[in-house]
């Protein structure tokens, strides 16, 4: 199965790493040249590229420090920080902190070719991420049915679209309504790719999710997110809290793609990014508000375990109770 | 007291009759000339004015029309129709229907002066509103406590801002934060008011509601309403149904300001417009989304009664059972 644009946004041939420029879709397909861990760094803070982008960008930014490196532990540990401190919810340190511990491996084991190996396991840890990534699409198909109507929030980095054309290989139909997801909109990536892969796909302004849940329009929600906790609380882009709440009021499941949790015991645990009210008061240079302005503009919200009904993991679709009890 | 410049949106001098055009607010205070009910219903439709705006539109344009009238019932049946039909969710039959009939009680009665006459009615109708509105503040104000963060949608067109200035008077320090309220961003309405008039305030994404209220950020949340019927159902500004819920859940209690209910039972009653897709999909000559795009924008959602902890009518804050039971 192709992957979708969306699902794998950046490309890494020798040290020439292009990365997908979100903040140009759809209008234009655009690749950004990223040549070292700041620009990667940056492309992240700045947000060319988000959600499962953004660990790819973390990774092949650390392929480049290791292809470049004079001293590699030291310069990976730099890269490592840099990196991770480039945006704080996501969590990319537990991935940063495995490639310098493959890294210290293989250059403790008094490897010549450390870096090659410390490359090749990133590498391989990739395939393996996309193999459980379209494991997790058939999961994601095993809990919809023909004729659902799915309300979706932000940008699942093409989960939902690989969900949705597995279904399509089921005879499922399928019908989507997308949140704008302000103040970046990415509704319309979602809206994009989607109507793209010919499937119905319908936009609302955020404060439209109630009503379109409790009227009955839709018969499922689904989201991802950027942190799930042990408890099974999950971090997602901010929105997604309060359409956990309308799904229960009007009794229809919230269902969120996770990832493996961190050392963090509940959602309270993880950092919620607070980002420029900047970005909230202009649109592509135009700006909607007066300056001056107080914005509150969290990127992230915590949605409770109680709200959610099925966290789809790489494994299983599971309760928020079978998923705490499956940690280890 | 002064009124606020949203709280009275238009000014009518002889056959000059100005209406401020809230669509260039905070940017620039400009007002457009209205010179016929086909412009009032235009201003209407394209929302260069709403809330109560619409209604003094409705009534000014009728005034005019009873000035330039040949034959006078003929035409303020004609202009009645017209903005009847400008916008369907609001209700301006009400007010047309009784100048209508003020008209007919006048020529009915032969009197010679029977223009003059329906004019200086609808004056003092709206006159005897203002002096509501004033009063209705101090209700408003009655319900809010020192140091409560308020939370609001849309605008209220200033009668939020008149209970902020009587709570200041009576030494009630009060905050506010302001919804954006996609696609028209009316929170820069109420930021720019309440702001002017030295209150702080903070805007939010639509979807910060659940958590800025969960969060415990926020201790009242209070909205307009287009409509209310007779069983306390609202019918409010897109998102207004889920800023209820979220108070709901959160335990903090939810108000609505609500004029006289017509013959609507339920919410369910009332009509709710749709406009447009493009008011979503552009902004000011800004494309958000590509062309071609589904969009679902009902301008309006309905908030059951059984979210409402007060309905602020001008005589007195009801529980929307009071309120039921108060309908004669």
């Amino acid at each position: 199965m192709d992957f979708p644009l969306l699902a794998w946004s950046a490309r890494l041939h020798e040290n020439n790493f292009m990365l997908l420029d979100e903040r140009q879709l759809p209008d234009r397909v655009e690749y950004i040249r990223i040549n070292d861990y700041i620009d990667a760094a940056a492309a992240i803070r700045n947000m060319n590229t988000r959600a499962f982008g953004q660990l790819l960008t973390v990774l092949y930014a650390m392929v480049l420090t290791i292809r470049m490196a004079d001293d590699l532990l030291a310069e990976l540990k730099r890269a490592a920080e840099v990196l991770e401190n480039s945006r704080p919810t996501f969590g990319f340190g537990k991935y940063t902190q495995m490639v310098v511990s493959w890294a210290e491996e293989a250059t403790g084991a008094g490897d010549e070719d450390a870096a090659d190996k410390t490359i090749s396991r990133i590498h391989d840890f990739l395939d393996m991420i996309r193999n459980m990534r379209l494991r997790r699409a058939q999961i994601a198909a095993g809990l919809l049915e023909d004729g659902d109507v799915i309300l979706t929030h932000c940008n699942t980095s093409g989960e939902l679209l690989l969900a949705a054309r597995e279904c399509r290989s089921q005879g499922k139909k399928l019908r989507f309504y997308a949140t704008e997801t302000r103040p970046y909109f990415q509704g319309r990536l979602t809206a994009w790719e989607m109507s793209s892969d010919g499937f119905e796909v319908t936009l609302i302004p955020d404060n439209r999710a109630a009503s379109i849940i409790g009227d009955g329009v839709c018969t499922k929600v689904i989201t991802g997110s950027d942190r799930v906790a042990r408890n099974g609380d999950i971090v997602n882009k901010t929105g997604t809290y309060q359409l956990a709440l309308c799904a229960r009021e009007a009794g229809i499941p919230f269902f969120a793609y996770v990832q493996q949790p961190g050392d963090d015991e509940t959602g309270d645990d993880i950092a919620i990014e607070y980002r420029s009210g900047d970005e909230v008061t202009a649109y592509k240079g135009t700006k909607v508000y007066p300056d001056g302005l107080n914005v509150y503009y969290p990127a992230f919200d915590l949605t409770p375990a109680r709200l959610i009904n099925m966290l789809i993991t790489f494994e299983a679709a599971l309760t928020p109770a079978e998923f705490a009890g499956s940690i280890v």
